[in-house]
C-alpha cells in the first residue's frame, strides 16, 4: 500500500473485505497516515520512503495511491522488481514517459492495473456486457457528461496537467471501453466558474467532439462546478437501442410537498464506492488465477493520447486526428 | 385552413376547441381532404387554390399548412393581403428568400408566427420562465438530443434541405429559445442508418457543437432512426442548477417481471400533441390581444441561419462563425 | 348535453372533436351557461329543462351531466323515450333507486354508458390487458390509493353519500375492473382533516381492505387532502409480476439544484383529461358501432354495493360480507 | 461473534471495516465455519460454544447471529455477564419469554440492539428524521409492502412463528419507527403462493390494518413471492406532505429498446446491505459513547405484541386490540 491519503484510505478499507489480499506493509512519508492505515489494516511494517516498500521480498504486489509525480518512477521500481502494479491514473502526463513506463511493465510482464474504476461500476460493466453482446446492434452515437460539485483548488490544478487529462479522462476511457477507439477529437473549451482557472491557462467547461474509427460520434461535456452535487451521466446509442447511466438519486426517499423532490450524489467517492471496491477485488482475482489485469498499458496510453488530443485541439482551435498525437 | 394533409388536420382539430377562431375556409387542391376538413370545423367554404382563401374578405388570418416548398410564396400573400400568419416552418430553406418574405412581414406589420411548437411544451415552457427568473443562473453547457423513430422517404429528404434544416432546426431553436443567440458552430456527420441517405448527399447521425455569445457550450446530437421510438431529451446547465426535459416513459404504466419496464413515445405528435394545441391557443390569442406573436419573423430567419452554418460546417469540415452566414 | 356546469362543459370540448357526435340541444336552468356550451358546442337549441331536451325528437343520446340528485330521473326518462344514455357516476346513493333504474334501462334495451373515466385513463385500460392476457399470472393483492387535493365544500359533503360513496367509489370500480368482484369489505376511517367531516358525520381519511372472490386481497387507501395535490396510484400484483399506475410528475421537466425535484397534478381533470376524452369517444363509437358501451349498468350497481358494504363495515366496527348488501 | 452462518459471515465482513470493534473470539459449532470467520476477522480465538465466548473475558459484547431459538437463551448470559448485546430478531417468538429476558436485560443495565436494520437504512433514516422535523405534519396514512422473491424452505416456515412474526414484523417496526404506537389490527390472510404453506396452518399473501394510537391509519401487504425479485417499499403520507421509499431499480441502468428497462433488487441482503452495515456500526459508537442503543428492548417486544395481535386477528377473523395481548 503505497500512499495512505483520501484514495489510500478508501482503497484500504476495501483491502480489508478481499480475502486474497493481505496487507503486509504501508508506505508513506507522513508517518501519522501511514500508521493510521497500518493499524486499520493490521499490517506489520511501515515505511516512510516507497521505494523501501517495494524492496521488501514479503511484497508481492502494489497499490500505488501517491501524488500523482510519483506514479511513473514506483511503477517502474516494481516493474525491475518483479512486482504486480495497481496505480491510480495518471501515470504520467507525458505521452514518451507513459509509453516508456508501459513498455518497461510490457517487457518484464508483471501484472498492471490503472484506477479507471468505472469499468467495474455495475452499470457500466453491464451496459459493456450487453454492447458486446449486440443488445442495442452497432454503436452510432456517444453522450457523456461528467461534473464535479466544485472545482479542486489552483495549486491543483496548476499541475494537473489541464482538464482533459484531469478530468475528462474518465470519460474519455469510458468512450474507449463502450465504443472503441478513437479517430479525431475537436474541443472547446471556456472559463465559465472561475475566472483564475483561466489565469493558469486552463478551462472549466468543455465540449469535446469525438469520432470513432467504426464511424460512431461522440461527445464529452464536462463541467468543474454542478451546485446540485456530482453529475454522471453516459449514453450509448446504437441501431437497436440504447443505453443509459444515469445515477439520480442517490438515496430511493421521495419527498412530495411542493412538488416531489429527491437527494442527489455529492462526489465520486460517493457514487463510485462499489466501483472502488469492485476493481481492487477484480486486480486481486486476476493476479489469483494468473489473468492480465484489466484496464491494463494499453489503455493507460491510448486515453492519455485522447486526452493530449483534446489539449491541442483546443490550443490551435481546430479537429485533431489521433495519429498528429505521438 | 391553408393545406389540409395531416399537420393541418392536427391543426384543423386544435381550431375546433379554440373559441377566439372561427374558421372561415380551408383551401386544398385535394378536394376530398378540404372538403372533409371543412366539415370538421364547420367550415363554409373550400377552395381548391390557397390564393382565393386569402383573397376572401372575410379571412382574418391564415394558418398555413401546405407543402414546404409554397410557404414563402404564401406568406406574401398573405401579407400583402394585410392578413395575420401562422406558418409551419420552415419559411424557406434559402436565407435570402427567408430574409425578403420576413422583411416583407414586418414591413407590412402583419402578426407572424413560425411553428415551433416546442416553445409551447410545458416542461419547455416552464424551462425558459425558471432560466429567466435566475433559477439555474448564468447557463453555461446545453444538450439536446432528438431521435426520429424512422427516417422520412428519400422523396421527401431530397427536397428537405438536408438534416440541419429539416431535424436539427427544432433543436436550433430550441437553443436559441433557452440559451440565446449562437455564434459558432462545428457540424459532424455520419450516414449510419441507410447508405442511400449519403447517396443524396445528407448524412443521418450529427454532432453539432454550438458556441452561444454569452460564452455558453452546447451540443445538439441528432439521428434519422431510434428503434424504440421518439428520442427528445434536453438539458441546460448553469451556475445554479441545470433543468432536464425528458418525456420518458410515455404512459405512467410500469411492468414488473423481469425487471421493471415501461413504454415510450411514439414520435413527434405524439409527444408535442399538447404544444401544438397550445401554440395555436396562444397564436389566436396574440390575435385577440394585438400582441406580437412569438416566435416570430426572427426566429425563422436565425434558427435557418444557425442550420446553414452547420450545412456549411459539415461541408468545409471546419467551424464556422454565424457572420460568414449572410 | 344536459348540464352545463364544470363537467358539462369539459364534456362539451371533448364533444367537439368526435366526428359521431353531434350536438343538437343543451340543456341547463343557468341560461347563461347553456347559451356558451350551446355557442362554443354549435348547438342550434338550448333549453332550460332536461326533460325538454330529451323529449326533442332530434336528440338521439343524452350526455347526463347534472347534479347527482337528478341523475336517476333523466336515466328514467331518457330510458322511456328510448334515447342512449351517457351518465356521470353515480345514478343514485341509494341500492333499489340504482337496481330499479338500471333495471328499466336493462328492459328498454338502451345503450347506457357510466362515467368511471379511469377504465379509458391509457395506463389502466393497458394494464387490464395486460391482466387479461394473463402478463402478470393469478392477480394476488391489489392496492389504490386515491387523495384529493383539498376536501369539497362542506354543503357537497353532505349530500355526498359518504366517502366510500362519493371519493372510494373510482378506486372500488378500478378494483373490480382490473380483479374482479368483491367478497367482503372492512373499513376504518378517521377524522384527520377536518373536524368539521366528523361533525356531519363523515370521514375523510379511510383504509378499506377487500377480499376479492378469486381469493385476492385488496387495500384502497383514501383521504379528502394531498397538500401536494392530486395523488393516484394503483398497483396489481400477481403470481408472474405486477403493475403499478402512478402518473408522477406531471410534467417532463426535472429541476436539480438542492437535490432534483419535478412538479405534480393538481386534481383529477388535470390527471385524467385524456380519459375523459376517451370515454365519451368510446360511448359515440359504441353507438355507431351497436356495441354494448361499458362500463354499463351491473358496473353502476356492483361499485355502488361495495361502497355502501364499506359505509356499513365503518359503522358497524366489524368486516361485511357482500351479500348482505341488498 | 456468535454464529457464522450467512448472517454471521456478512456482520463479520462490516466488523472489519469498524475501527471501534477488534473481534475476540467466534463461535460455531460448524468448526470449519467458525475458522473461516475467525480468520477473516483476525480473530485469535474460536470456540465451538456460544457460551465458552460469552464467558470469555477479553469479550465485552457479543454480537448474536446464531439459531431464533437459542437468542433468548443467549441473550440472558451475556446479560448476567455484564456483556453488550447486538442480537438478529427475534429475541423469542414468545411474548412471555420475550419480556422476561427484556427485563433482565433492564435489570442489568447491559446495552442491547435488536437487529432492525431498517432503521439504519439512509431513505428510512433520513424520512424518520424529516418526519421528526415536522417535515410531511401529522401523520395521517401509512402504507408498507414487502414481498420476498420466493418463500423459505417448509422446515424453515414451520419453525417462523408464522408470516406475522417472521416476515411482517420487519414492517411493522417500521410503521412504530415512523409513525408510531399501535392500538388495534385487522389482519386478512390468504395462501395463494403454495398450498404447502396453507397445509402447515401458515398464510403467505397478507393484508394488515393498523390503527395508530396518534389516529393514523395503514396498512401492511406481504407476500412470499414477487416473481421480480425483493419488493420494499413504504409510503407516509401526513397533513403537510408524503415521504415514499422505493428502491427501484437497483442499477442505474437503463435500456431502451421495445420500451424502456430496467432491473430490479433481488433480496433484502441486497437492498439493505448498506444498512447491517450502519446498524453494526451505530453499535460500536453507542457502546463507544455511552449511549443506549436503539431500536432496544422495547422495540423487541412491541413489534412481538402487533405480530402476535395480527396472528390472533388471522385466527380469530375480528379486530384485534393490542391491550388484548399480554
Amino acid at each position: 500500500m503505497l500512499g495512505a491519503g483520501r484514495m489510500g484510505l478508501e482503497h484500504a478499507r476495501t483491502l480489508l473485505g478481499i480475502g486474497e489480499a493481505q496487507v503486509v506493509a504501508v508506505a508513506d512519508p507522513v508517518t501519522q497516515a501511514a500508521h493510521r492505515a497500518a493499524s486499520l489494516l493490521r499490517a506489520e511494517k511501515v515505511y516512510a520512503e516507497p521505494e523501501a516498500a517495494i524492496a521488501d521480498s514479503a511484497v508481492e504486489a502494489v497499490v500505488i495511491a501517491t501524488p500523482t509525480d510519483t506514479h511513473a518512477r514506483l511503477i517502474e521500481m516494481a516493474s525491475l522488481a518483479g512486482k504486480a502494479v495497481f496505480c491510480e491514473k495518471p501515470v504520467a502526463q507525458d505521452l514518451a514517459e507513459t509509453r516508456q513506463v508501459m513498455a518497461l511493465v510490457e517487457e518484464r510482464g508483471v501484472p498492471f492495473q490503472i484506477g479507471f474504476q468505472r469499468r467495474y461500476d455495475p452499470p457500466y460493466a453491464q451496459a459493456k456486457a450487453a454492447i458486446e453482446a449486440g443488445e442495442i446492434g452497432e454503436v452510432e452515437q456517444f453522450i457523456a457528461v461528467m461534473r464535479d460539485p466544485a472545482p479542486p483548488t489552483l495549486d491543483y490544478l496548476q499541475v494537473s496537467g489541464g482538464i482533459f487529462l484531469d478530468q475528462s479522462i474518465h470519460d474519455i476511457d469510458c468512450a474507449r471501453f463502450l465504443v472503441g477507439e478513437v479517430e479525431e477529437v475537436l474541443a472547446w473549451g471556456a472559463v465559465r466558474v472561475d475566472p483564475a482557472i483561466g489565469e493558469i491557462g486552463d478551462v472549466d467547461t468543455t465540449n469535446l467532439s469525438l469520432r470513432f474509427a467504426n464511424g460512431a460520434l461522440g461527445v464529452i461535456q464536462n463541467s468543474r462546478r454542478a451546485v446540485y452535487g456530482y453529475d454522471v451521466r453516459t449514453e450509448v446509442f446504437g441501431s437497436r437501442g440504447k443505453l443509459v447511466m444515469d445515477a439520480t438519486p442517490k438515496t430511493p426517499l421521495w419527498r412530495y410537498a411542493n412538488g416531489i423532490s429527491a437527494d442527489h450524489y455529492h462526489f465520486f467517492m460517493d457514487r463510485f464506492k462499489e466501483a472502488y471496491r469492485l476493481e481492487l477485488e477484480a486486480f486481486f482475482r486476476f493476479l489469483a488465477t494468473g489473468q492480465r489485469p484489466t484496464p491494463g498499458t494499453q489503455d493507460a496510453l491510448e486515453s492519455l493520447r485522447i486526452a493530449l488530443a483534446a489539449t491541442k485541439s483546443l490550443k490551435e482551435k481546430r479537429p485533431v486526428r489521433l495519429e498528429e498525437v505521438v
